[in-house]
């Protein structure tokens, strides 16, 4: 139990924060001014700018805007998003179910991608004391295969075979020219893991959650950022679900996640942009 | 209260979501791959085709962008961030903390822009009835300034005497040509506002969320739609304040709101990018 | 928009709390001691003293104990249920999972309790006024079945065509002597809906949150006491709930609530005591 | 990652509650009629019910309420009831408030309950191996004031040199003969700290954390289920901090815990009842 000012008695310690100033009229996030920012940056930019604190690099930027899309929904399956309908459907604010849906991501949900990124955290430590990657990575496999019965974390998806999002990320960070050690252990990892197909009795690919971790570490970001992040993409999925089961939805409802379909539009193409 | 089926019975209805598909290894966001998004499109655009439904034009996805960067914090100061502290210093967990500071947002911080959404639609309502802007704006507020002690919604801050938020998203708006009927009833209300000066003891220029207000008027998004981007834009500002809670401070500390200091970078310029 | 002391300046105002006095060793709940307190007193007994400030006398801390008994869980039906569920199925904490459940009482769910206690104001002002109970009731009765196709507030279930619940709360309000106008005037609504069992197409007997307006009404608790305590008894709901699901099931299931069947003890009889 | 059943394919599994059983007209609570446990049980004891599955021996009922009352506030120091009255502050509804302030229950706050009750089942192993109760405090203690400079947990407390609460719990354990092994090893502890009084540079009396641990291990509860008690017991202290906040300070406020005072009744004995 760490000592603690008594409250009543004025006795509260000076601190500071270095996010952002706040003077009459005058907004500085990490130095810059709010509305200097404004029209001149993405969100996405903004948000690497307010927990790194600087201004990220065009590629970083990218990479970054490409990380918060890919997470940004995954339907009404996640217990996350089913959490927030069945507080959206008591006729609760959109904030309260946000909020609840913010709280379901516990360990066996996007805990994932912190559990990855120790995991390569290990087996980079290895490497850097003279052990080959190859070997590296087949050590740990051998070690997590053996002593558990779920895969490694950031491999394999209830839904995927191969993780479209993964695959991209991983693709975008190579062409950006930010795939460093980590998401080059993060496929020696996948490549000893192929050699388990008979043990494991499935493919296990690498998921959303692996290729976040080791995009995340190849940028440099601690690993308790790349976990804010998770939370800071899934935020507007969360919303939408909680505004469409309002908009939709009779209140009080038995929302049953086994009888959805969805209505959408059919496939189509994005229009032309950056390619 | 609503007829519902009962549980236990097998009698849950058949629903729909109109958002994401999910299938095996193919993931459509309104209708576009996933991974085709990613790397093509910012995360502010994404929140946009997520919301809405759509690809917004640049513009707007730039005014988008503008928007989610203008309310991504607001230093130590609001109650919202003070809540996320508070749950940062007892070793909890960051969603835990961000979900008290999102629980943080009730009509007095943050509901400005829904009730200021509310008085401009009134007042458009006026106008196309057939009276003119000027007129409708000088009754809103002479009813408004009577009947209250406190400043019409979108109107006034407790900090700022001009908002340099607000002034710099109308004057997005204007430039990329999306400000139409509600950003110039908003002006018209401050120009009438303005006549009260005595009345009201001091100037109440247009704050943030009157901005955010009006402009997302003229993009024409629902009103609930505009509330909910005031949450999704300020939850990476409650992350970084509950990472630094718990990076920079001693545990279970008293979090006092008025010995704060800011010991971040001095004000620097903008790295040159689009002006 | 309230006017606010900057942040930071040192301008915090002197408050006070009439709740809870904390010096060194010594604890005081409204006056009196909390270890006195302790073993000597009832968790509803001393509920009541925390939010009305005096100890009940035995008849109200009696009733007090049966309306938290009788609100403390109601199976898997309740979305509140439902969304700590979701969140506890993910390995989150057993407080991220009560948080969750405690947002799920929105309008629809819980808001009941409130909606029910401004219509019985509305009836015992008229009756004040000088009309006669029967008629006052029936007039509200008139006005909200025409106007509404839902219930008025406090009457009929989604599950029960008798809420058991209701009739023994009422019941042992009458046995303690606790009944009075509130209680009185819900029971000439019922009798007034009755007559309307042809238009409601099902009988709409008392429910629970409309006893415990009543009861509370009755007892003298302001409307939004009684409104937190329908919170305070479901909290022990949803914790055992959220234990319930990280004991018995394995994680990331998906919950649908109309597969579930009950496995605890059959009927049986409660151990004598007071009866 | 555990496997999981796809959504939208129909194919969630069966499962079951025994917590509490849903028919038209009829609410069995771990197999009693709720309606015959109301007016016969305390909210105490149906806790107990709800959470362990059979009704508490009068002597366990009383403990139980005695710990429920125990923690049911700590007034306005903790940073749970700051993170409720923050959001209060902002207009929220009380059930925001609440599950904010329930968030904020981290590792450093509430959660000593949970490791003083492993360390007391480490020194409870100890002792079955044949060691001396004297003896394995003795070494348990050495090596954690070695290891770490705070105390263990269960010990100390910011504000009190003494708990009252601590003190009169294990009291009432002893009179009502409920205090077994747990609450033995616990006196253990204490007296082998006190011999480190030169090197702790202060007393560290058994505060009410570790009293709640050993008092829940000599019941028989699972150390999780001990845990959800503090979490149930302390929703009405910070239902009643969000209601009194929202009563009698202005809306936006700056908090500040260090400038606060008690104006509640001066101390007063508690009304004859039982002793």
């Amino acid at each position: 139990m760490a000592p603690r000012n008594p409250g009543g008695s004025g006795g509260a310690k000076q601190w500071a924060t270095n996010l952002t100033s706040i003077k009459p009229n005058e907004i500085l996030l990490r130095g810059y001014r709010l509305d200097d920012l404004m029209g001149r940056m993405g969100f996405g930019e903004a948000i690497y700018l307010l927990l790194i604190g600087e201004v990220p690099t065009p590629s970083v930027g990218r990479l970054m805007d490409a990380m918060l899309v890919s997470f940004i929904d995954h339907g009404v399956t996640p217990p996350s998003t089913l959490a927030a309908r069945n507080v959206a459907t008591t006729g609760a604010s959109i904030r309260g179910a946000v909020a609840a849906g913010v709280l379901g991501f516990g360990p066996h949900h996007g805990g994932d991608a912190l559990a990855c990124r120790t995991l390569l955290d290990e087996g980079l430590q290895l490497c850097s004391s003279g052990i080959p990657m190859t070997d590296a990575a087949r050590n740990l496999v051998d070690r997590l295969v053996k002593c558990n019965d779920i895969p490694p974390p950031g491999f394999g998806h209830r839904f995927h075979t191969i993780d479209p999002r993964a695959k991209r990320l991983l693709q975008l960070a190579h062409e950006l020219e930010v795939d460093h050690a980590y998401s080059q252990f993060l496929r020696a990892l996948e490549h000893a893991l192929s050699k388990h197909d008979a043990l494991t009795g499935r493919p296990l690919p690498i998921n959303i959650d692996g290729a976040i971790a080791a995009v995340c570490g190849d940028m440099g970001l601690p690993s308790e950022v790349a976990d804010a992040l998770l939370i800071i993409s899934r935020v507007p999925g969360l919303a939408a679900h909680a505004l469409e089961e309002q908009r939709r939805e009779a209140p009080m409802r038995v929302i049953s996640p086994t009888v959805d379909t969805y209505d959408g539009p059919a496939e189509r193409p994005v229009p032309g942009r950056r390619k």
